[in-house]
């Protein structure tokens, strides 16, 4: 993309050419030499994110942009503050400074950052020392015992009737399944539970271990519809509370047991392993002690089914996510995933790519999300909302042009020959309503 | 497994007592003293090879075994040579020997397989030494140019009549896909085919580059069927005669062109990349390499599909198929795939393990093979027919015990979004029928 300033500028983009004499430039420029330098600072910083289409207002009003064009997306910056907080650490600061109300975005939140995402350089395009620099400030993924209990504590302790507000009404915090994209958030959990029972195959009888259950639907899910017995393990204290309201609730205390604690203290042999969403906070550097756990808790022909947010390349996360909103997680790749599965020995079946079954989740959140605006304002602050907002909305953005996925990997240990010959039983109706009718109750 | 010889042994099994006197011995032992070497020699390879089931009868007539019964599978060696030749070598000897005659299989040759595959020590429950060791044997995966072209024509240039004895009509040297169990061979190749059109979504009018299109049946089924412009290449002479012959009988050389050339000559932009049992040919150390390759040849939102025999940990292959029947070959981890597609930014939408499915195809591979032994024979030797038969029923071995996987990898760019929501599409009856009837042509 070519520099190009325009009208809105008083002086043209001037490159390099720090020494120009004063005579060259305009008298605008001469008056307001600082915002000049700013300026400068910030189209270098656009140009290191990939120069993206979008327009930038200072906090005196002028507005800049480097295309043809004005854009139609642009961001507005408050105070001066704010902007070079941006210029000096922009991936950090955007969230933060969005949040606190001193930057805004003209235009759709989810587009502004699609935008972003679209024309930021991608890992394998970058040169050598870009990407050492990017992959280093990417191996914080230790996750201790008291580490992890503190990471999600600050995500999921937040309050179980924030999340009750906008999620769907059995609380299911992952990617949902659409077998039709108009399907609402409810079916399409409700569908979501049950694909996860297909591809596990479960039989009436079998035992199920869960690893990071949530406020546990699929367990519940697992039990009513399926007939299994299933034990859960949780380490956010809130979430085993409302679990273990629910299981009364349905009665069924014979068939579900939740249990606080970590996935690594899971003892015992189970016909089955699942987990739903709890590798994005597990850490890279646990993967090989997770398939252990893994490992020690099947029998001779055991199954399993890890899902989990992922990445096509290597990437650190967002800084300001991982600050704010989910310390110590990480969106490993397919490659990486592997290191659960591969060095324990366990065959992989079936990886399934639902990132645009993400995106369409997120939609649905964010509309129920904005629709509660008053009420989440009003139990936390304007700050939170915004900052809320910005992380649902930059997720769908992510999902939507392909930076994240979303890896449903189901494997079983190898030489289990009795499992299907196809894929096709998870597509048959009938195979869908013998299982439980999910779909048919879902609907009705 | 306790060492247990019986009957059949004249002297018990005296582990490391080396320097235990005469009189301990029984007489037998000490009218034998080399077999009883020869014997306990023996025992330890097969405690190497993690004590497997199996009777071992000797050149003198005598058998042993190490377990309480006499298994019923066996190897019988018909003289010395060969069984020193195990002793020191067993991987490479035993496929020799048995080619050469001098070591039977008592029982089902496929069923000895599998005894033997599953009790061998998995990589990961071996000690850190004998796995690093069976890594570093592991290593020799760089094809040149030069080299692949010998490789490929070791293999795949034994003959096209040959081939013609036991494959499908159409040729198919690869995996096939079997909707129902009981589907014939013609039947699940066509099935196979048209499935990997199905996961392309190939629309006519579409351009589709296939890097190893081996007698081009892949490349005419998608001409013919789906409309779309094919461009494939392979190194192997024969069979690029062979797929240019069909290609005009089929009247289709307006839209199918065949290149006789290595997939890394491949120039030129495509809508789809496929490759379809290469990538055991291509070596780890080009994974990159063919990335590459398929990042030139796709356009924004590109999309393709890899099928290969793939492993669940990373070990060599057999030195006796790497020597005699694959040179150069490598059966990958779907780890190791990913070095194909992450480096390059390439989004992974489904992995489908069709192991089973490799398993019958075998069978029916060697069924037919069997039926043709005679003709097999005298275009070659009974030399070449054992091991030709022993590489078939290693090979379904392998499959049905989960030593080896076969691997369906779909892909695209990240950010396709005009890709079907689920996959429900694959196995839709209105789908298949809507595309070309494939199934129901095949089976009428």
């Amino acid at each position: 993309m070519k520099p190009d300033d325009t009208d809105f500028i008083t002086q043209p983009y001037s490159g390099n050419k720090r020494s120009a004499p004063l005579a060259d430039r305009s008298p605008v420029s001469t008056a307001l030499p600082v915002m000049s330098l700013e300026k400068r600072l910030v189209r270098k910083v656009l140009h290191v994110l990939g120069d993206p289409p979008i327009f930038i207002t200072l906090p005196d009003g002028t507005t800049t942009y480097f295309t043809d064009k004005k854009p139609e997306l642009g961001m507005i910056f408050r105070n001066r503050r704010a902007l070079w907080r941006f210029i000096v650490n922009p991936k950090l600061s955007f969230g933060e400074e969005f949040g606190a109300g001193n930057l805004q975005i003209h235009g759709d939140l989810v587009e502004f950052i699609m935008t972003a995402y679209k024309h930021r350089p991608r890992l394998h395009e970058m040169g050598k020392v870009r990407r050492v620099v990017s992959r280093v400030l990417g191996q914080q993924r230790n996750n201790s015992l008291a580490r992890t209990r503190n990471n999600i504590y600050h995500h999921y302790d937040v309050g179980n009737d924030f999340y009750k507000l906008w999620l769907d009404k059995d609380l299911v915090y992952t990617c949902a399944y659409y077998p039709e994209p108009d399907a609402t958030l409810e079916q399409a959990q409700f569908a979501k539970l049950d694909y996860v029972c297909r591809k596990l195959r479960l039989q009436p009888g079998e035992t199920v271990v869960e690893a990071g259950c949530g406020w546990g639907a699929l367990a519940l899910h697992m039990a009513k519809h399926y007939g299994v017995k299933v034990k859960a393990f949780n380490v956010s204290h809130q979430q085993i509370v409302e679990a273990n309201a629910r299981v009364k609730q349905l009665g069924l205390q014979d068939r579900v047991q939740f249990v606080e604690d970590d996935y690594r203290n899971i003892t015992g042999s189970y016909d089955v392993f699942v987990s739903v969403g709890m590798l994005e906070h597990v850490g890279t550097a646990c993967y090989r002690q997770l398939g252990e756990v893994i490992d020690r808790s099947l029998p001779e022909y055991g199954r399993g089914l890890v899902h989990s947010i992922g990445q096509v390349e290597s990437e650190p996360m967002n800084p300001w996510l991982v600050k704010h909103i989910f310390p110590g997680g990480y969106t490993p790749t397919l490659r990486e995933m592997m290191d659960v599965f591969e060095p324990r020995g366990l065959d992989i079946l079936d990886v399934e790519n639902l990132r645009l079954h993400y995106a369409q989740t997120l939609l649905h959140w964010l509309q129920r999300f904005d629709e509660h605006k008053d009420e989440i304002c009003q139990m936390y602050d304007e700050n939170f909302y915004r900052a809320w907002r910005l992380y649902l909305a930059g997720s769908r953005a992510n999902f939507l042009t392909g930076s994240l996925d979303l890896f449903q990997i189901t494997f079983s240990r190898p030489g289990n020959n009795q499992l299907p010959l196809t894929r096709a039983h998870l597509y048959s109706d009938d195979d869908i309503t013998q299982d439980n009718k999910a779909w048919t109750r879902a609907t009705s």
